[in-house]
């Protein structure tokens, strides 16, 4: 038995999409993480009960596919469920539909819960976790390693976090790795392609202030390519993720 | 006689807000656009219709005073209204209120139409003019010119355009530049004050792949100061604004 589901309707607005008229994949994942907030509200474990706990939820991995990218005005609806969980993991899923009821992403993330003061993981607490009603488990999925590529183009840019990337939890927004990963690739590239998959794993925080190093490899040929992406603060290899990419026109 | 009055509610998303769970400046300008561009959808003269005489729309100024910064999950109600306009000039006001009905900001800004192709200022043309029932006058209202500060600490920062800030029609959004101006300032700053009034004119439009030359001078004293504000692409000024700040505490 899984856990309690969550749903609720999002239009796509203009300032959410690109320049194709698509949602941007940080739009993306921000509306999925609006429902896990909106159903942790409803629940009565938002942000004003978390914050009595000295914990907040902290994403360790997404795994994102994508069929098709919404596009700008269009009505989806965004689910989630936590599904399961052990001591110390809670597996999240969300799915984004169209007006037809077709899922367009369906996507799978690994939950934590962080002492806030200490930045230190901590056991699961019943007295959040129990709402959702997920199920307890020994063993939560295995979501895929990041994949190193063999060879391929490499890329790479830098990046000031800025005020606005710091979110109401004080810590980088989780959206914003993804802008720092993909801007790094031509515009091109992006024009013309989106990502059918994104598999990103959370290491360590980026810290307001810091001076972010976005790498990524570019491999495969043009008409089936992926990338690898690494966020390092000097040494600190923050967050890594691997992306394939489809052609809009396939 | 004014124009037709539009009206729409929003809530503001967690990813509309900053560290303080206020809107984000960009985000309110893009709340106001979304009006906008939502009354003109309505009045049949939307981005399809636009797209077949080959103008767009570009504000070339904005005032925008602020009493009270939304909160995140606020919901509010977005007015806008075509003022009146000349063979050339547009005034648009928008209205942001709490669900009280208390004005929270009014924004007061000027649109040209512009021939995309040659990216040349145009008169206004009736087809697309006459459904938003605006009054036809002489001289349209001039908003403030931008105050030079005599002195003040200055303070720069560099951007580089990211593909994530070009919007549908291929330019730069205009909330962007909010967000290269705002950033210069320290997150201190930031924090404890919001913008009270924002007087903001567009002069020539970044395009994608630009460098950015962020300048602010910030003078006045602690409690009371106010910012000016440069964008620069090589030496060419694009964008300048003077910015009044309120803390949060009055």
């Amino acid at each position: 038995m899984a856990g309690k589901n969550f749903s609720e309707k999002h239009r796509i607005l203009y300032y959410e999409g690109d320049q194709n008229a698509h949602v941007t994949l940080p739009m993306l994942v921000n509306m999925m993480v609006l429902a896990s907030e909106d159903q942790s509200e409803l629940l009565g474990v938002g942000p004003k009960k978390m914050s009595t706990t000295g914990l907040g939820w902290v994403v360790t991995q997404y795994q994102i596919k994508i069929k098709k990218m919404p596009k700008i005005n269009e009505e989806v609806t965004i689910s989630t469920e936590a599904i399961n969980h052990n001591a110390y993991f809670c597996q999240r899923d969300f799915w984004i539909s169209d007006k037809e009821g077709n899922e367009l992403v369906h996507a799978t993330s690994i939950f934590v819960m962080m002492d806030l003061q200490k930045r230190k993981m901590q056991k699961l607490i019943p007295e959040i976790l129990e709402p959702y009603e997920s199920e307890e488990v020994k063993q939560i999925i295995r979501l895929p390693k990041i994949i190193e590529p063999e060879d391929g183009e490499k890329l790479s840019h830098q990046y000031s976090v800025r005020y606005l990337d710091i979110d109401q939890n004080r810590h980088v927004n989780n959206s914003r790795y993804f802008e720092w990963m993909i801007n790094t690739l031509d515009d091109e590239v992006l024009t013309n392609n989106f990502p059918s998959e994104v598999n990103v794993r959370y290491h360590v925080e980026v810290q307001p202030g810091a001076m972010i190093n976005s790498k990524a490899i570019r491999s495969g040929s043009q008409g089936d390519f992926r990338t690898n992406h690494k966020i390092f603060v000097d040494d600190t290899l923050c967050t890594e993720a691997n992306i394939e990419w489809q052609s809009y026109l396939e």
